[in-house]
């Protein structure tokens, strides 16, 4: 196998079923189930849930009205079975592949309630996946099954604002333990949706053992965002978005305690942890950033045909056409590469598949911001305004090129890799 | 020797040999004056500003304390001869350079109420340059004069969301004659300034002649904000950012009347206007964009400096080097660059040095941002969040891309005058 | 067909058959046969070929022994049953897919004498192809046996010094009927291996009626080499490199008579004739260059690896690692992008499938210089020397630019056909 | 005015007080001469050299009148004072300016004849000036005086084969003093004009003491060509042009036995003298390549206006006007930039003004390069052929992308120059 998953990188292994990158027949009703799912019942819960926030001012609660047609949405997918359909089934294991995934990921991409209508959003889909293969009857019965009705929501607290996160090493939020607790110091920001009021559950990497050797320095573990001491300071901002109200938030643990039981998996193995959610993770991430390069190249096309300047649409003057076609050709290359990456998680393991992940993570953020950006360009002034999504679909792709580690340390991650063919 | 030579990159030596672009022996104590002022007055006064409108929920008006912070700064300025330096000398003609006033410039662009403390602040500079050009005297005394005195402010209204104002020649707001009046209908947006209670006059692009030839369709017009019919909708943002409360303001003309008197320098001369304006306030975007590009290698190198990941600074790690080396070259190039056009254009006159006017606003903006963008990315999440300045320079320079011609209409100039010479 | 076809770009057709890139079971023994031919067979004969060389100084002919060293393979490869594959085989009218093909391609492209050794050699490849499907019999006797058997070679003339080639229609080398023959005059450069002295057939494209309407104003004319009035000017060099003795060359045709019968499909259908061959055309040289890059990184890595400065291996020093890790992900999505399309002629026929075509030919060539080039950046002087293939890589890639339509008629082709979406 | 201002763009306008880093008033009748006489000597001059040398056969020497158009060249340079200008008076110490040389350099780039008509050429301006400021009176008797009279060439051996001189210190040809002799073994290649027979005299760098500390390792020696045990091995190629008769050779050293008191200003001090000669040699290279991107952009405009496809000019389709554009900026982006680090070399000094010329050779070829190949894209295949001078500029500058220390090495000192400053 690791010699397969060596050599599956520059070069040819034609027949390996990497080169396979058709959705499976089975996935094939899923996934129309789902875009059809999406027309007419997100859709409609979203135009609901736009109108219902219209005139509120307390940007961090929702709306009266807002959760009740998230709600219809949510009863309505698990009435139609489509919920929770990320997971693998419990008890054979059997789920979607990360291939099939793919191809269901850039749809959820399209519509802001999309994913978590079908009880799939991150971070709740990493939480859950984490809970199910590592956590303990107890911790699956108390965070698990409220996860996995839908009824709460979580968040996963890796970024701290003193250090350095993108070498994971650094992060020193400390957790002492303290006969059958841990008493947790320290902050961590960029928290996404610890905002939510219904956000209960915090999965958190901390430092158990400063003095451990290699990985061993750190943990993960579970924090109720009822516990004494856990404190939201604030929101953070990207480019004056807040995203209220699941925000991205500054969070403070002054003494947090927890029962000693909360670790997951066991102390000393929180980066094992990552290996579990960040590949999947990543690829969702660059999956559904495929999808808003989608949508901005639509808009960009739609723009450039029905303005006009000069005597002609804006399509047709100076390189914008160029510029048109070579987002076209990028989005599609983008879609394969990310498509052969899920396989290869498929077909190699996680662990394995990592280049491939880390080729995704580097590549899909920063040339989906080109686009973008470019379909900002041709839009004037409306582009950058609230009266597009363009600049809000700038500032989520934009984020994902620090978050889950930065590009230059895929980079750095690919680049070893290719020097260790030779 | 050795401390020039240091000092000589990535600073103003203006009096400096090295600078035959260089500063006028008459304007360096000018120069001087300005930066001890911005140190020692504006810098306080801009504590003392977001001090007084920390807790301020009405995000469209100014906290108790923000003006008087504000007016302080202006009547130490005033009274130290800081004071409408930009304007030439009403008598004799007498002013800064261009060359001379884009080596403030780059000063003013540092502190966001530099600026203004010295009422040199846009748009009100191009409208009190106008008004001074081309005014009647009735014009001079209702609007120059408390413009000069630093009593109110004023908006300059180009942009319509209804048409692709990249070509000027599109734009439809407007104004029919009626009797002694000007009848007003129509919409523009994005209009810097106009959410600011300050705000008391309008100069507005408009169509008077739909039917004439050539460039004689458009007039400029006068509109005191109070005037019944001017409506403004709202505020329009720039990434999330909507820059309260002077904003960028949408706006709506409901039969809005006007005294014919009110065109500026006469029927169907909107575009000779223009060509007094734009030269300037495109020199003095580029300039102060050239402060922030600084600004923002300033924080590169000092994040690069002071974070560890791998242990290493993170400005030795991969390319991150070369970035600061490729940011300080496109600086100073761009730097150079603004100099000759500013040059251009007191030897040429406006209209002559229009080309190169036309290569820096079409150079600056762009490379600015991708200046900002790699110092955010060096700063992780913090780079794009509310901590940190990056965000809102990258949105300011960002804007510059589209606002007074977009980057593609000035390659447009430049390109076909390089055709014109073979 | 053509309603698939269009919505196959930019859409999700996952079940489509577009998306399985798998090599077909049936063509994995040729796959391996052919890398086995070329290891065992191919790389020994470009040796003794090279060798026999050496000390020639008649650039224009080959050397005593080289086409011997040739024969030797081409007779093993015959042997062996190596040969001709890229053909359908005539009865049956089955033969390898482009997909299959596609993965041999790369193979073919790693050794300067593979193609040939196989009979499987542009531009002979695309002369074979179009006398098979629209040869007379008399026609496919004389020139389609010899050329199957390896026995002559062939060129073919399109574009023209005095025009700009890159619109076809300007091509204007005249064919005049009178009587029973073509009368043709005109120029043509850069027709590779016309300079082989084996070259005995040129399929020149001419125009034949400049008053017709739209595309018949051109005609595909059988020119044999010999024929009085045919003159070979001499060899266009690519950056210095001739390429000798196959070379690319000026070629001028005076008063050359043709029998009316070397006409290829008709008078007037000279485009029709280039649908058949440029799809597949195109779809191989971008292969062979994704072999081409292959090669670039390879030699990158090792002399990365191998050559220390300032301490370091030069691979590890600033960011000649990120390059490393961008010149892979390019490589990879490149490849998959071919891959694609060469499924997309297989699946929807080469008509439908242009765009698939254009999109290739306008990234790869671009992308794969910008590999080679970084390649030659990392071995300092020895990178643009005689001593590494890589200079040679570089040209043979820079001229794909603009070959078989320049890169930015591509973009055209793509970028309209986006429009047409929407 | 109109006249000046359209001029302005993209000439060399050095008294216009728009160039506020203007040529100086002295050295305005030099330039004014020089250009003179390159259009009705050197011109005349060159057309010569190539008739002279059309159908002459050995690559390697000089077709019979081609050194007598040359020489008659140079005797009227003498007559008319046009002679050795690049050095400063030997008894006064005064000379031309970097700065004023920087403005004449741009016109010498123009012809390939013009610097050694005026005796003015590289590599052997660079040996005079290190012979004139640090050789003894013998050495410059012997050497110094026929270079200046223009009786013979010379060489400078720095790049060697074997190791990355891209970091000087690994240069190991080795010297080994042996009583009054040094015996130096080793290989140097890409040793430009040591083909052409005129070549004399050497200045190698080679290691006298691999045990000294810090930069004492390296010794600059002069090696008369005609020593025994000098070989030249062969030329090296750039992108297959070999530049005969002069070329750029590859050199062994077989016990070469020059006296001990060939060397250059003392043992151990090779890096001194390289702080001599490097400075002033890159601006210089700089200064050219500036000239050549002028004479590609003027090519590229003449070509876009001159042909014509889908019924419009080449310039005007697509994104040509854009790159049209862009290229224009960046020449006059790059002329300050060297303009200004020629001033800093004059106001500062060679060491300090280091980063300045850092920049620019960072700067200037990677650009210049650009232009040049987005020059060739809109010839079509005539762009890369001899009948263009394209490819020939392409490979010139691109070979300056690593001589005299490759960009990576520019951008290494620049970037820490920048973390110094914080």
């Amino acid at each position: 196998m690791s010699q397969t998953a060596e050599s599956s990188i520059g070069s040819l292994n034609p027949l390996d079923e990497l080169n396979g990158l058709r959705l499976s027949q089975k996935a094939l009703p899923l996934l129309e189930h789902v875009k059809a799912f999406i027309a007419q019942t997100v859709e409609p819960a979203y135009a609901e849930y736009l109108e219902a926030g219209k005139d509120h001012k307390d940007r961090w609660s929702f709306a009266p009205g807002q959760l009740e047609a998230l709600q219809k949405a949510k009863d309505k997918a698990k009435e139609e079975g489509l919920w929770n359909f990320f997971l693998p089934d419990a008890d054979t294991g059997e789920g979607l592949s990360n291939l099939d995934y793919a191809y269901i990921a850039v749809e959820l991409g399209k519509n802001p309630l999309a994913s978590e209508a079908m009880n799939c959003s991150a971070p709740d889909t990493g939480n859950m996946e984490v809970l199910e293969r590592v956590g303990t009857p107890e911790q699956k019965q108390q965070w698990l099954e409220p996860l996995l009705a839908g009824e709460i929501r979580s968040a996963y607290a890796m970024t701290e604002p003193d250090v350095a996160s993108s070498d994971a090493r650094n992060i020193h939020t400390s957790a002492v333990r303290d006969g059958d607790d841990w008493v947790i110091n320290g902050e961590k920001y960029y928290i996404s949706g610890a905002g939510d009021p219904r956000c209960k559950i915090l999965i958190a990497m901390v430092q158990t053992d400063p003095d451990a050797a290699g990985s061993g320095k750190h943990s993960q573990i579970l924090i109720p965002t009822d516990t004494p001491g856990y404190e939201v300071l604030g929101p953070m901002e990207v480019f004056g978005h807040d995203h209220a109200p699941r925000g991205h938030m500054h969070i403070k643990f002054t003494d947090v305690r927890v029962p000693y039981s909360n670790v997951l998996l066991g102390e000393g193995r929180g980066f094992e942890i990552s290996q579990v959610r960040l590949g999947p993770g990543r690829i969702h991430h660059c999956m559904r950033t495929i999808g808003k390069a989608e949508v901005a190249l639509d808009l960009m096309v739609k723009r450039g045909m029905s303005r006009m300047a000069f005597g002609q649409p804006l399509a047709k003057l100076g390189g914008n056409l160029e510029k048109i076609s070579r987002a076209r050709i990028e989005i599609e290359a983008m879609r394969l590469m990310v498509l052969k990456a899920a396989k290869a998680m498929d077909v190699l393991g996680n662990k394995e598949a990592r280049v491939w992940v880390s080729m995704v993570k580097a590549m899909v953020p920063e040339k989906a911001c080109q686009i973008i950006d470019q379909a900002m360009q041709i839009h004037g002034a409306t582009g950058v305004s609230q009266w597009s999504p363009l600049s809000g679909l700038y500032t989520d792709v934009r984020h994902l090129r620090y978050a889950d580690g930065p590009d230059e340390v895929h980079h750095m991650v690919v680049g070893r890799h290719e020097l260790s063919q030779h």
